[in-house]
């Protein structure tokens, strides 16, 4: 096998979010569940533009976050998802490549915009998430380059891309090229409705080895199973796939090999700003870690680094290096 | 005098900030003097955003920042300027009326697309502006509705009006209706380097009681009189209008009236993030108390309270209720 010209490859949603502060009354006005992702419509995106307070627009879109994550940590990143050649899809391919990733996927010329969510942030430091996938429906298996795919160490794909229907293609692609050539498959189970919508799906994905590794929070692993109840989740959950890691915020994590199950700390934080981006940024951590072979714990607490960054700002995308964070806390190279 | 509809109307430049962290060198490399505010053309602006790293994108505009802060502090606010019916111009658009202040200037459906501001924020927190007026450039008088200024107890002015061409003209416009309606028109000197080419023309304002009330930081008041002696340039600054408030950071700021000067201290700040706004939200804050007969250390503290907010997180909008932080502080109504 080759060597890896990249450590990390993520496909996924390419969105920009725009952010603003709420107050709860508003959720509950606009009958959005918090904490949740819901998928919108153009229609519907508007009215809850209009009808949300002044905002702040970031790149986004949880695969895009991770190798954003990725490339701070001083891994080399590669990123494939679908814009449309627009101010805010301008934005996008500015701020991942700014950011060091390699981001050559074409934006679309014509069809809808760029994508977005509209990401509600209460004073909590909760979010909650309206997205109109616009120009991401677009992804399709041509916009996935054989070599580069082969050439990553890991390939990394969000839960997500299960919703706009080609993607789903260009996913599986990506997949069987990444173990034709002897790489490991990732996969974010992105979000508890997300998995509700897919529960079957991403089954068949993990007990036919079409992924390798899944990452999961609670909510996602409870609604996987349908059980509220965590050890017998992972007890399922070990029956079908070698690897994961569940994350349980606060709590840390516990990462699920085939030889056992270990806990690992959350790093501590000061004040919550903004959760947005955490489950995607632990991803960073953990995969950076292992595309250059550390042991379950420091792949664990790179992750942990990586999530106590992104939640005490507003925004998903890490605002100091990684890499020094990792330095000052014992767990670089 | 009928009584006021709008307590203070803003008339500025339409800018979106694209705000990103730097270090020194980015600044040397690019020939950029700190601090300061230049204008680029279009392919300047291309090549600094290129170059820059991952950006934040914020509605700002000195004019408009300083209005959103006036709204946040529960007073009435308007602004007047010219954005494109594009992706940037909607978001400016969004966010000043999110923010609570009456925005009605129609937007252009072609030419110059939205004006942008391209802030580096550098580790001591301050931030140095490279601004493409695009859009902002065609104001001109027909945006200037006679009724909205005749309802408005102070019209408040941005020196940057005096780069674009047409602007002048609906600045001197705006300024005649406010005092045939017996209002107050209110000056911002906005930045050394905007003096340095206006010099004349805002001395002839001043001489020709065009305005009534100029805003000045200590960079300003110094270009404007062409002297670092701090003394001698308020002697002269009296000599040319009645009420003039020089901002002079930490330090606080000194208001000059036709009876004396008082200075007023700043208020204390843990950190300084960015310092992008401290201007405009101090102006608010004034402009706000004067608004409503408060006396001139009432106006000087709201400045203070005001800028101590904005420069403490990324970004020139309030991200708190001023109201509160005023109420917090003794300075409510």
């Amino acid at each position: 096998m080759p060597t890896a010209r990249y450590d990390v490859l993520g496909i996924g949603n390419a969105i920009v979010d725009v952010l603003a502060r709420t107050e709860e009354d508003f959720l509950l006005k606009q009958g959005m569940r918090k904490g949740t992702m819901a998928l919108i419509d153009e229609a519907r995106a508007q009215a809850i533009y209009d009808a949300m307070g002044p905002a702040v627009e970031i790149s986004g879109g949880s695969a895009a976050n991770t190798i954003v994550g990725v490339a701070s940590l001083g891994s080399r990143g590669a990123f494939v998802g679908k814009v449309k050649n627009d101010g805010l899809g301008r934005a996008f391919s500015h701020d991942i490549r700014a950011a060091g990733v390699t981001f050559t996927t074409p934006p679309a010329a014509e069809g809808a915009s760029t994508g977005r969510c509209y990401v509600l942030v209460t004073p909590d430091g909760e979010r909650t998430m309206n997205t109109y996938l616009g120009a991401a429906q677009d992804l399709c298996p041509a916009d996935i380059d054989d070599n580069m795919i082969a050439a990553s160490a890991i390939t990394y794909l969000e839960g997500y891309l299960w919703d706009p229907k080609d993607a789903k293609d260009a996913f599986l692609k990506a997949a069987k090229i990444a173990h034709q050539s002897g790489r490991t498959v990732a996969l974010s189970l992105s979000d508890a409705f997300c998995v509700d919508r897919w529960r079957d799906e991403f089954l068949q994905l993990m007990r036919s080895d079409t992924v390798d590794l899944i990452f999961a929070n609670e909510a996602e692993l409870q609604s996987l199973y349908q059980t509220a109840d965590f050890d017998s989740a992972i007890r399922a959950l070990r029956g079908d796939i070698d690897a994961a890691v569940v994350t349980r915020s606060e709590k840390g994590c516990i990462v699920v090999g085939p030889d056992g199950v270990e806990a690992v700390a959350a790093f501590p934080v000061e004040r919550v700003v903004d959760t947005t981006g955490a489950g995607d940024l632990f991803a960073a951590g953990f995969l950076s870690g292992l595309a250059r072979g550390a042991d379950d714990r420091t792949c664990g607490r790179l992750g942990a680094l990586a999530a106590a960054e992104i939640i005490q700002h507003l925004g998903a995308r890490p605002e100091a290096s990684l890499k020094d964070l990792a330095g000052e806390n014992g767990l670089a190279d």
